[in-house]
C-alpha cells in the first residue's frame, strides 16, 4: 500500500476489536487507507463469542486480503461482569448478511494481551496507537500486566460511551457497558484518550446513498460491504428503531487517519461502576474548562462527507485482492 | 388581580421554594400573573437554611404584597443525606443584593408537609398543581404521609434535574442531589412529573436587555428584581462561569401559566441513587418512544422572548404594593 | 395495672408495630408488665400491608383488653424501595392461627407519624421510649417532620438488624431491609439507638416448654399466644428451617422493662445503602472500643430464663379481660 | 526434603504473596513441611509495593535456603483500586524488624500471571493448588488470559476475608478490600476456594510461648521468624490493639498440609464490590445448608496446638542453610 505522498509516515495501530460488521469496515478501512500501518489485530468477545468474532476477523483478512499481520485472540470474557453479546445486532455469527470467507492464515499463538504488549514494547515510544473497537478487557490487561505500556502508547482512540447517548442503557453504550471496569481502568490511565462515542457515530450512518457508492466499486470488499450494511441495516431498523444504521467503529480509525474528520473536545471522562440506572456511563464533566493534566477527549462532530469518502477510497484502495479471485 | 380574558379559571399552584434569587422571581411571576392562582407557598431547607429562606419567602412577600396566602416551613434537612446549601451562589442570606423587608404576617402554624397535603385535599381533584422549585423533601414526605395526594394532584411541575447538564456534579443538578432519595419518590409516582431541568432553564439567562426591561418598570418590586439579578450575576460568573445568570425557577411557573411556552418530550425518567460519579443524575430514556404509563416529561427548548415577556407583565402587574408605599 | 412495688415510675414508651406474630406477643408484653406505660401504638406497613397489619393490632388489644390507649396507622409504604411483606411467615392476615377478634375501639384520626410527634413532644423530655418492632418508616417521618423530638425520645429501642445473622438477605434482617432509608436516618440521628437484632432474638426461641408454659395460664390472651406460636412454629419452619421460632420483638419491649434482661455492647452502626449483596445490612464495627459519641448498641445474649418469665407473667398479669368474657 | 511417610506425593502448590511478616513465615512453612512441594512463588502489590514485596520473598529464599523454586513478580497495583499498602502493620520495607539478606538467585524471566498460568498447565489436572496470601490480582489476571486453568486447579486455598471479621474496615479485610474486583473474579470462578479468613486467622496468636518456641530452635531461620513476631507484636498492638499478633498466612499453607488442623463450612460465599460500608466484604450466607454447585468453604475453628506444631516442625526441617552460614 503505497504512502499518501504528503505524509512521510504512516500511523501504526493496532486494532482490537469484535467482528461485528462495523468492526469488519473499520479493518478495511485500516487496511485499505495508506496513513495507517496495521502492526497487529487482536480480538476481544463482544458482539459475539470469542470464537466467532476471531473468525470473523480472519475472514474479513481472507476478504481484505490482508497478509503479513499477525492477528491474536483475546480475552474470552469480561474482567467482572458475565459475558453480554449482541446477537440481535450482529446476528448468530456475530457478522450475519455476506457468506464468511475461510481464513487464510493462522492466527498469532500468542494471547491478545501479550501481542499488545509485545508490539508497543517493540516500536519506539509515542508511535504506536491503539484503537480499540470493542470491550475494553484485552487493552485494560495490557496495561495492568505490563504498565510500562501505558506511557509508551501514543494514544487511545476508541470506539465506545456516548457523553448524552446510550444504546445498551439509557447512558450506557455497549463496548464500556459490557466490561465497565476494563473500561474504567483504560480511562484512569496517564495515555491520551479520545472517545468516539455514539454522540459522534451516530452520526455516521449507512444511508443509501453511501451504500450504493459501495455497490458502485463492484469488487470483492465492496460487495461484502454492501451486504454487511444490508444486514446491519435491518437489526438496527427491528432493534433500535433506526432508519440507518450508524457505523461505529471506523470513526475511531477516521480520527487516527486524520484528526480533522470530527471535531473534539477536552473534558474529563470517568466511567460509572456503581450505579443502578448509570452503570457503565461515560461520565464527562462539560461545567468548565478541562483541568491540565485532562487526558480525556470526546469526539463531538463528524464531517460525514470526508468521513465516507475515506472509507469508499480505502475500499477502492483495497481493489481485488487476488485470494478473492482465486477463491473464486 | 384580573383573569385574563380567554382563561374561565386560573391555575392552582403551590409553590414549594427555598428563596434563593430565582425563587423570588418564581413568587413574583406567580402573584402576578393572573393565569396563577397562589394557594399556598410552603418553604423547604436547599439554598440556604430553612430559617432563611422561610424568611426570604415572606420578606418576597412583603415586597410583592402578597396577603391572604399561607405560608408555612416544612423539612428543615434531607430525608436521608446530610444538608448541602449553596451560598456560593445566593449569599450568606440566601437572597443576598437587596435589602431584605420585614415580614408582614405570620406563618401558618402547619408543617409544610401538612399543608401541601390540606390543600391538595381541599380542592377538587385534578385541579392542584405542585411547583416545586427546591429540593422535593416537601413533596416527598408529603406522598408518603398521605398517598391520596398522588391521583388527586392535576401535575407536579418542578425545577430541577437536567438530561444532559448538571451544575452540582457533572450530570447532577442541586435541587435532585440534595435530597435524590426524595427525588427519587417524586420521579417514581404516578403523578404527572414535568421536570422543567437545566436542559431548559440554561436558555433563561437574564441578560443586560432583559434586566433593563425590569429597570425601566421603576416599581418596588422592579428595583428588587434587579438588584437580585446583579448579585445573581455577579455569583453565577464567579462560582460556575457564566457570562449572564440563568434564572431557573419562573421557568417551572412559567410552564403552568402557558406551556406552550416550552417544548417539552415524554421520556421516562428515573434518578440514580446508588452512582458514584451520577448520584442524584435524571436519567432520561431517550432511545425509543415513550411507553404508554410514562408520567415524566422533561423540558426542552424556551420561546426566551414570551417567558421574559410573562415575567416582566407579572412583575408590572404588581404594580406598588401599598405596603411598599407605606413602609416608604 | 399495679406498679411493681420497686419501681416509683414505669417506662413510657410508643410501640410502633405491624404485628405480625411475634409484634402480637410484644403487645401483650408491654401491656401486661407493670413496668411500662404504653402511650400510643402505631402501625406501619411491613409483616403485611398497612390495613392488615393495623386491624390485627386493635385485634390483639381486644384480646388483651387494652384500652385508653390511641392506635394509629402510619405509613403504607416504604420511603424509597416498593413494598415487601412476609406472608410465608405471617400469613395472609399477617396474623394467621388465631381467630381474630373483631376491634372494640377506633383508631385514633391522627397519622401515626403526628401520634409520635404529638405524644414525645406532650411528655417531658427524656421520658418517652420509641420501641419500633418494624420497619422504620414512621419513626424517620416523624424525626424528619419534627427534628426536635430526636432530643427529646429517651431512647429508641428497636427490633431489627443483626450484626452478624440476616433473614431477608445472608446479612440483612426484614425490619431493616425493607426500609434501609427509613433505618438509615434513625440510626444516624443523636438519640441513644439500641438495636435488638437477630444476633439477639435467635436466642428467644418459643421452644416446646415455653409453648406449655403459656398453654398453663389457660386464659384466653394466652390461648391466643399459644395459637400464634402454633403457626409461627410451622412457618419458621418451612421458610427458614428453624426448629423453634424466634420471637424477636418482645426482646425489644423486654429490653425496656429491664435491661439486665440481656447484654449490650456499645459499638458504631450504620445501615448499607448501595451494597449490591448487603443492601439494609447493619453494618457494626467492632475493631475498637466505641468513639465517645457513639450513640448505637447492639443487644448480644439473652437470659432466656428471665425473658420468658417476664412474657409469661405478663400474660398471667393480663387475665382474662372482661371484653373476652363477654364475647365469649 | 524427605516426604512424610504416610503421603505417597506431596501437595504442589503456587504460593501467590506479599512478604509481608505473615507472608514470610507462610512461606518456610510450605518449604519446610516435606507434604508440601512448592511449584513457584509469585509476588503482588499489597502489604507494600511490588518492588518491595519481590525484594522481600527473595531475601525470605535465602534466609530459608530455597533454591530451584522460580520466583516471578506480578501485578504492581490492584485491578481498579488505586494502591493501598500497610506500612503500619509490616514497616517502611514491607518485611521490618531483621536485617534482610540479599537475594540469592534471580526472578524467573516471565510475569506471575504467565508463570502461574504455565505452572499449572505443565502439570496434571487435579494437582496444582493456588495458594494465595495477598491481594487477588495475580490470580484474576491468571483466569482471565487462560481460562483453562480454572478447571485445572486442585483447589485456591487464600488467605483473606473473614465472614464475621474485619481489619481493613468494619467488614472487610486488607487483602479482598485492596482489590476487591480480583477477588469477586476468584470467588466466582467455578474452582474450590477455601477462604482462610480473619475468622480463623486470629485464633492464630503469635503468643509469647509460640515465640519462645521459635526461638529455642536457634537457627537462623528460627532468628528471623523471631525477629519478624517481635516486629509483628508491636505493629499490630500499635495499629490494631491486639495483644498478641495474628499470623495469618501460613493458616491457609497450614490448611493444604493437613486440612484437619481447622474445621471449615462450605457456604456460599461473594465479594461486595457497590457497598458504601461493605465494600470488599466477603458476604457468607449462613441461612441454609450450602447448595449442590457452592464452591465456597470458610475456615471456622483452628486447631491452635497443631497449627503451632507444623510451623515449628518446618522451621526445624529447613535447620541452618549453607547459604546462611556461608553468608556468614
Amino acid at each position: 500500500m503505497p504512502l499518501s505522498p504528503n505524509e512521510s509516515s504512516p500511523r501504526k495501530i493496532i486494532l482490537d476489536c469484535d467482528p461485528g460488521h462495523d468492526d469488519a469496515v473499520a479493518l478495511l478501512l485500516a487496511h485499505g487507507n495508506p496513513g495507517i500501518e496495521l502492526l497487529a489485530v487482536t480480538t476481544v468477545v463482544g458482539n459475539q463469542t470469542l470464537e466467532k468474532v476471531t473468525r470473523n476477523a480472519l475472514s474479513v483478512a481472507a476478504v481484505a486480503g490482508i497478509t503479513g499481520v499477525p492477528f491474536a485472540a483475546g480475552c474470552s470474557r469480561p474482567l467482572v461482569r458475565p459475558i453480554e453479546i449482541a446477537p440481535d445486532i450482529h446476528g448468530d455469527s456475530g457478522l450475519d448478511g455476506p457468506d464468511l470467507r475461510k481464513p487464510t492464515f493462522e492466527l498469532d499463538p500468542r494471547h491478545a494481551v501479550d501481542l499488545i504488549i509485545d508490539t508497543v514494547m517493540a516500536h519506539e515510544p509515542g508511535t504506536v496507537t491503539l484503537v480499540p473497537t470493542a470491550g475494553l478487557t484485552n487493552i485494560a490487561m495490557a496495561a495492568r500486566k505490563e504498565p510500562r505500556i501505558v506511557e509508551r502508547v501514543r494514544e487511545v482512540v476508541l470506539m465506545g460511551g456516548g457523553y448524552h447517548v446510550g444504546n445498551w442503557s439509557a447512558v450506557a453504550e455497549f463496548n464500556i457497558k459490557i466490561d465497565p471496569e476494563a473500561a474504567h481502568i483504560v480511562f484512569n490511565e496517564s495515555w491520551p484518550v479520545v472517545m468516539v462515542g455514539l454522540d459522534l457515530t451516530h452520526q455516521a450512518l449507512a444511508t443509501p446513498d453511501v451504500v450504493e457508492r459501495f455497490a458502485a466499486i463492484g469488487t470483492g470488499p465492496a460487495k461484502f460491504v454492501v451486504e454487511l450494511m444490508d444486514f446491519f441495516a435491518a437489526t438496527y431498523k427491528d432493534a433500535q428503531g433506526f432508519d440507518h444504521p450508524p457505523v461505529h467503529d471506523p470513526c475511531a480509525v477516521a480520527y487516527v487517519i486524520d484528526a480533522t474528520v470530527m471535531t473534539t473536545k477536552r473534558v474529563p471522562v470517568d466511567i460509572e461502576l456503581t450505579g443502578t440506572h448509570t452503570l457503565g456511563m461515560t461520565v464527562a464533566d462539560f461545567r468548565a474548562p478541562a483541568p491540565e493534566d485532562c487526558n480525556t477527549s470526546v469526539a463531538v462532530e463528524l464531517d460525514r462527507e470526508r468521513f465516507w469518502d475515506l472509507v469508499v477510497d480505502a475500499v477502492k484502495n483495497i481493489g481485488e485482492p487476488s485470494s478473492e479471485v482465486s477463491a473464486a
